[in-house]
């Protein structure tokens, strides 16, 4: 009964004409074979972005006009000659100092001094790119005996304004330690140097059957040690989970030079306290991840993508919850997109929608197997469902390696897409999976309601998406021009509703200097007690990331979550 | 072709008649419906060791006697009537204090004094039950504003010793925080009591299609705040992975009073440390877990489990590559067992063994799915291949409930099975999977060249089984008597092996009082300073779990793993 109620509305569906070249094929009973993994991946812009001397990027703003409340702390010693001396003998290599204290490097620096989204632009005058452990060690120390302000530094992908120098903090950049240190294809452990590129690692894992457990848009320029600094979420959580579970090890150089080698190989180790944990997601605060040891998952040999409209947030939920049901342990993915994000995605690459009608509502949804027929009838049953019980009301299965790029690109284009007007307003946020979406319905009415969104106005939209299935939701507001009143409007309102429903300020990209002063809504004084005591214990001179982290955090914030 | 030499070896399988009611299907092409998961337990039995009060046990060494070289520590405050009638009146309840010293509670303490190992035995006098987290609040920072030293208590399930009291140290017991304090159907988040029993726990996620992360064979005494202090690995770790992955959240009571609320119902949250981390495999040094936040999978609808020998070391490994490969997102067990350890389960049950011949390893494989018919596609498409590959000699698949749990029985029987002798020298260690059984062979031959195995000698025989998919060995040596010769010919010589080949001394169970002294074959002294850092931070009274932990550890070892 239910099943043929699916099979009428899959054949309303197949019997839309679809033409074009890059269109994509409706949902089909026939079982086509899906090709090995996905090619897909947008990080080559980014790394571009970060590294493209042609584009100085002179016309970012610097961060200290951006938070012009920030002071540069005078226990800091101001970079000399006799310190760029130093850093120069003990790498011996000439490139592995950029000076720009003896001569103009401004070019040279700003790679470094300015984040990938060019919103946040430091002031170093050096950056150090040692090769070895011994090397973090040996220029770590000095910096910490002479008082030196350091930034470590990995892909610099980061969204909070982490990975870049705010004053004339000396940059610390992991790119020269790239080695695959070992693997073992049995147990899938894998030992890289921090400064491994992920798509390094992962191409490597790939020639052995396996995966890197993490995936991300910036995967082309974010390092593994970055990743790890920064507990980094991304695409494959909810399949694979949390670094703070796959994260087996780590190589660590504190503030005062020391090694701390906890470079464990094995799943299990219940010997001690688990300080490793706190260096994954201490976002450099504490120490420079040099080295980390990782469990890496077989790699699936299927990879289905579908794609569908949805007419409320009810009806995602229940969609939600019938693909954990019925696609359990194959599950990789499960993204939201709001009709916004689809509207932005639409005009910027002007693509063919994947489906012919507007919805309010848009889902991915990735599996992952080692048996691409099971899968296919997984995907197929589910999908009668959720069609038979008017859950979903429109959807399309990607056919290829191809269709399922292209899939993709509608949820991870979104950011380039609303991002290239004049900026970006951008929130990072868990919330208990029922009121996810009742935070973008309230953003919207807010600033309607303050008419500060429309053709003529600062603000473009508000636009919701996110990792449906970790419950984060990214929370954007594309703007014409950064503007202190669209400013206002949120922040820290956000922060409030978040603090009301129990939800997280920073769910996957950390704080950085962006949430550094907004923790106090998320974290009671006592755990913020017990966090600086840590920072006090691995970093008694305070030279790791200034201004950022928990330094944002007056001593008495007042507010506090229940 | 190597289809048509598989079908063949499993014609030949087939062909050996199983007439015994209890005798288990050989190996099928026959699809049979497999029923949802996995009733079998062995828990009742260790929940009535540990409170059988017929059984006094008084025939239990104290610890004290074990290990001589301990001398209680005269920091710590002696029991007085005044500490007694405090608690009385905090904790209101009568039954909520067993109290020993006004009068002979003998009986009524030796179940909290005792392991259910009867290997360790404390002399506390007094052992608190309190009911909520205010009440450990209160009672806690009044033992330590006293001095009165503490040993904080679950399912007391451990094998390390290190949830019974040494001397007369004050035993704080969770079992009455008992309730279920919240579950979300959609993310399948779970917070509860400290004091929930995994087993309750794990009935109740059953009620709601889902399911605990863990399975222990204690799962019917452990309790979920205990799974969380001794960072508990199990069945399912090669499945849904580590406690550090699963738990989002606890609440902990510190040892003065303060009450941490770190019990975020989200699976992302980047603010800050992730101090939660050191209290999940902290045993309790540095705080009482009283709440506990998890992320716990949808049920599996699917379970099947296959029992194979193999006729070396080499090809276990071998078929857990081709397991990984082919069963990949299904496979949620693949346990070792050798020869000796199904010998001593067959002396013991006087069962049916599952294969006719004998063979030097075995292993079991558990699947569990969201498919049956998909599932058993792939464990028979598995196990086709590895017998056509003669990877694995002989095999059978069990076709419903029972026959899951026979063989279940099989591995889980083990420990029962070698321990009720005199006693047994256990160890519980990680070790790259590729030298795993070869220290189980060392150990043979070591013990054989000192003739200390044998008949009419202390050890009977030194057994290897445990976790292949996590590299986790669990190395037994079952004595008629706990002997010194034994000891000193095992111990720190396993040690020293395990160092040399970067194990880890402890990989589920813990330190404990057992393993403590061991720490410096596995942390070098940097990072045992570090966590004595940590332990000062928390506890600078060190009034939690005395002569555990670090403690055993002398300043300086001199020994470390590279």
């Amino acid at each position: 009964m239910a099943a043929s109620a699916a099979m009428a509305a899959l054949r309303a569906v197949r019997s839309v004409p679809r033409s074009s070249h890059r269109a994509i094929r409706p949902i089909s009973f026939t079982r086509v074979p899906v090709k090995p993994v996905r090619a897909f991946s947008i990080s080559a812009r980014r790394r571009d972005d970060a590294s493209d001397n042609s584009e100085p990027g002179h016309n970012v703003r610097y961060t200290t006009d951006l938070y012009p409340e920030l002071k540069r702390n005078p226990r800091f010693t101001e970079l000399k000659q006799e310190h760029v001396d130093f850093f120069k003998k003990t790498l011996e290599d000439e490139s592995a100092v950029i000076d720009g204290l003896s001569k103009d490097a401004t070019d040279d620096l700003e790679p470094f001094n300015r984040d990938w989204m060019k919103k946040y632009r430091g002031h170093t005058k050096v950056v150090l790119k040692p090769k070895s452990t011994e090397e973090v060690s040996k220029v770590l120390k000095y910096c910490n005996d002479n008082m030196l302000a350091v930034v470590p530094q990995g892909g610099n992908s980061g969204l909070v304004g982490g990975s870049v120098p705010v004053f004339d903090e000396v940059v610390i950049n992991l790119t020269r330690m790239n080695r695959i240190r070992s693997f073992d294809d049995i147990s899938g452990i894998l030992v890289v140097d921090g400064g491994v590129i992920m798509e390094v690692a992962d191409n490597f894992l790939k020639e052995h059957g396996h995966t890197y457990p993490l995936d991300l848009g910036a995967k082309g320029s974010a390092q593994v040690g970055g990743n790890v600094a920064a507990n980094a979420g991304g695409l494959r959580f909810l399949r694979y989970g949390s670094l703070h579970g796959n994260v087996l090890g780590i190589e660590v150089v504190l503030p005062d030079g020391t090694i701390l080698n906890d470079l464990s190989k094995l799943r299990k180790n219940n010997t001690g306290y688990d300080l490793k944990q706190l260096f994954i997601g201490g976002e450099g605060t504490i120490g420079i991840i040099t080295g980390v040891s990782i469990h890496c998952p077989q790699r699936s040999k299927a990879v289905n993508v579908a794609y569908f409209g949805l007419e409320s947030y009810e009806q995602v939920l229940k969609a939600f919850k019938e693909a954990k049901l019925q696609l359990g342990e194959i599950l990789s993915a499960f993204e939201l997109m709001d009709a916004e994000s689809q509207r932005f995605v639409h005009d910027k690459t002007e693509n063919k929608r994947p489906l012919e009608g507007q919805h309010p509502f848009y889902c991915l949804i990735e599996t992952s197997g080692s048996n691409g027929e099971h899968d296919n009838e997984k995907l197929e049953t589910f999908l009668e469902h959720v069609m038979g019980e008017e859950i979903v009301a429109d959807g399309v299965v990607a056919q290829d390696d191809t269709q399922i790029a292209e899939l993709w690109g509608w949820r991870e284009g979104i950011t380039e897409a609303i991002g290239h007007h004049g900026g970006t307003y951008k929130y990072d946020l868990s919330i208990p999976i029922k009121d996810l979406y009742s935070l973008v319905e309230d953003t919207r009415e807010r600033l309607n309601s303050k008419q500060l969104i429309g053709d003529d106005k600062a603000a473009m939209a508000v636009v919701g998406f996110g990792h449906i299935g970790d419950s984060n939701l990214h929370l954007n507001v594309p703007v014409r021009r950064y503007d202190k009143e669209v400013e206002a409007a949120i922040e820290p309102w956000v922060y409030e509703w978040i603090q009301k429903k129990g939800g997280s300020i920073s769910a996957e990209h950390g704080l950085g200097i962006a949430k550094a002063k907004y923790i106090g809504y998320q974290r009671d004084e006592t755990m913020l007690k017990l966090m600086r005591q840590i920072k006090q214990l691995y970093d008694p001179n305070g030279i790791m990331m200034p201004y950022k982290y928990l330094e944002g955090v007056p001593e008495h914030t007042g507010a506090a979550t229940s």
